[in-house]
């Protein structure tokens, strides 16, 4: 956190491509918020217009805004084209990324002795680093983490709290992976046999690339054989579920609750909306969007929009989602059809018969 | 957990308002458990007088059942108009809520010199807490928790296994938070630029008020900025995941693997059926029901009760559920309408033409 | 992990009832990976012969193939009729299952006194085991892992990190749990009254049967009374969400995110796919199939197969969704109609009236 004064932030935003000018007082700042919770010596911003009565009830002491956009006279503010876009970069300036504790090498952490740590660990009382692991410089490691035996974590790492990493997975750099999530545990390989599930021992691999982020919870399968994948730069929510053998591009955005089953090809910028669900052994393109609680169930071209369950284009969806709801007045239509061709045939029976 | 007469029994639940009487003898019981499972010693119910047969095999040594409901001779009985509830207050009676180990202030849970620790801490081995926070009176906090730092801990809070409290989380009086619940996270906050995501520092906090219970394996989003919220008394099942900046109103009810997007406000006393999935950025009104695995995406007044993905009123979507269940036929009836009007145009056509 | 001559692995193979023969040199292989993946001194397998080009590619040194598949002569095979079969046998054979680390009785796990331990334990730094709970012989359990007072665990058991067992949870023998699960929470036990929700103390149990496997983050409640329980031999994937009182019977094969509500029964070898959700009180029968991301809301007989949500059977909900699909034009066709018959009514008038 630093107090900034508003034209030095403005020299920021300006740098960062998007020109600002102060308008009012050079005030200084400590923090950002929103219009509701801001108080004295905090910034807020404005991005939508319609919005503009918040600014009149606002206690911060400056606002980020378009031109044009009156703002009431106590407060300073900094003019910008793209206010939404310039709040992120004040996020950044002002407050900046999370500061993690210093534990160093807690002696409390449980860390075997074959365990090649990197420059700089920062590992917490309450982890355990197993046999064989291999890490970089610069990691962070939060209390009841778990790194099984032979993992391999790349340089300025954060697990959060309670992650657990099973046996050789692989972690690339400025991976960051937040509370509870597992990655790497057996996926649901099983040989049916007279009515049984034959447990197939899973002796593939997890291998999560370079600057992913991993929400919550989530689960990650290892592979029963090679490797599950999840593609440089990729986001995750909270609770996403990737199956087995399943291999996710880069740059992949999956929101909450996303559930991929095994043996499935995401390709790149890939963006799943909260609950989707995918089925095994599939294959989806590039730059392909899904709407919320969708259900792919075929293969997926490059550049597809799709929705429903199962997934359909976007345009049909809505279309066909459209009659759906409807489709009681459409069956009343069909009966009255029916009705009154029944009735005019009778008619015209009559008629061709005079 | 309690031994009790039946007459002792019977006064509780009248001075509940759930007037009762004992039939027969008036024994001891020390349990309730269901019809099947009770053994000697423990007092069972009959809700449904549909299930009156078990009465017959039960191993029970009482019974809480309506007036005129035929118990056989061996089993004693406690009269009541309203046996379901009548249950509750005699599980309250006899077993009471769990019981917590008692550790203290263990030497073993890793508390760091900063934090502020109200009377009768019951810190297990394996909690860690972190600098700067607050905890108030009466807490329990099981091993492998984690509250990071700056945190807000009120009084008679109880967080049950691996739960993580990420930094300046707040939680208010008598929260109950279970096993695995990860609270203040970051949420999908990533700013978009030339195909990667740039992370937005969260800086916002999650809110938990008063009384709220929290199932195990959630995970709560802090806000970008401001905070996320869950109001007064509501309840949450497990695996429920609340997206940044949404705000839930008290007392309501959210059951197993609900999502709710970011920017959300609920209102109060909304019940949200299992998997039910929400969009982000809408309103929700008071005392609103939606069915299981729908999909809000709009936003909702008060008092509605939906169904569907996309949810519509329940009325209208489980006719239009009625109508897409006999799709096929309607697909069929439209073709043969379609024929059947070719062939009389055709007459017509013929009937004119002579 | 173990070196093995091909010609040792087909007599395994033969053993477990798939006859085999080596076709080329009697290679010794020290490991099973995909084609992809595979590199010298690795076999693979080829299952469906329309991948037959990456044969050329593979750096395997041997594959398993069925007869007549065209091998480039670099490798080595072992022909057989069903490859898919026999690399698990492969596997098994070579890999084995999982080698936990071996931490005896842990001075740094925290192990109540009252604690009734069988023979072999494993139990890692970091575990927890409370009162009066009792353990079989050869159990592993790893760091992060809380079982709660009375809980019985039987033998060769397997609790992978920060599994969490709640008080009087009963696990038998040969059971596995993935990290993060949590078995025997509170389930949504609350009366309401007046708008809000008191809580009913939980006191029933969870049961989980011999065998079964469960996957990473679920979670399992415990019955408000009597038992929730998961039948012997049972698998579920990750995230599966079981509801207070529910009874799974055995065999049954739950994939990720499956969510059960409570006072469900569910008979035996029942197949729910990724994302199923399932109301309360229902009773589903055996050998019971259904499809990713359907609901179900009523009682299921014998055998079924089902998708959609609400489920149907599966034949009808495909040429239901079809029909769905193609809603838009079913539109246009009665409006059509609904002109034409008009047009026509007009017609018959008109004709009649000359």
């Amino acid at each position: 956190m630093a107090d900034m004064k508003l034209s030095k932030l403005q020299a920021q935003l300006t740098k960062a491509g998007l020109p600002a000018r102060v308008d009012g007082e050079d005030r200084t700042v400590s923090g950002v918020n929103t219009l509701d919770e801001a108080g004295p010596g905090e910034i807020s911003f404005l991005s939508n217009p319609k919005y503009r009565r918040a600014l009149d009830e606002t206690r911060a002491s400056a606002v980020i805004v378009a031109e044009g956009v009156q703002v009431p006279d106590r407060l300073s503010s900094l003019r910008c084209d793209d206010p939404y876009a310039a709040v992120t970069v004040a996020i950044v300036a002002i407050h900046g990324y999370r500061k993690h504790p210093q534990w160093g090498r807690s002696e409390r952490a449980v860390i075997d002795p074959s365990v090649k740590l990197g420059a700089n660990p920062n590992i917490a009382a309450g982890a355990t680093i197993s046999a064989h692991v291999t890490i970089g410089d610069n990691c962070t490691i939060y209390p009841g983490c778990y790194v099984a035996n032979g993992a391999t974590i790349g340089s300025d790492v954060t697990l959060y709290p309670n992650v657990v990493i099973y046996d050789h997975g692989v972690l690339g750099d400025r991976v960051t992976i937040h509370a509870g999530s597992v990655i790497g545990e057996d996926g649901l390989g099983y040989a049916p046999r007279d009515g049984k599930w034959l447990k197939i021992p899973q002796v593939g691999r997890t291998v999560i690339q370079h600057d992913v982020e991993i929400g919550a919870n989530c689960t990650i399968d290892r592979a029963t054989l090679g490797r599950t994948e999840i593609g440089e730069g990729t986001k995750f929510g909270n609770v996403v579920v990737i199956g087995h053998g399943t291999k996710v591009g880069p740059d992949c955005l999956f929101v909450g609750q996303v559930g991929v089953a095994g043996s499935v090809t995401v390709g790149r910028h890939v963006t799943l909306a909260g609950q989707v669900g995918v089925a095994g052994h599939l294959s989806i393109g590039d730059d392909v969007r899904v709407g919320g609680q969708s259900g792919i169930h075929g293969n997926i071209e490059d550049g597809s929009e799709l929705l429903g369950s199962p997934a359909m284009p976007i345009d049909k969806a809505k279309r066909a989602i459209f009659v759906f709801q409807k489709l009681p007045e459409m069956a009343q239509r069909v009966k009255k059809l029916e009705r009154d061709l029944a009735e005019l045939r009778e008619r015209v029976g009559a008629t061709s018969s005079h």
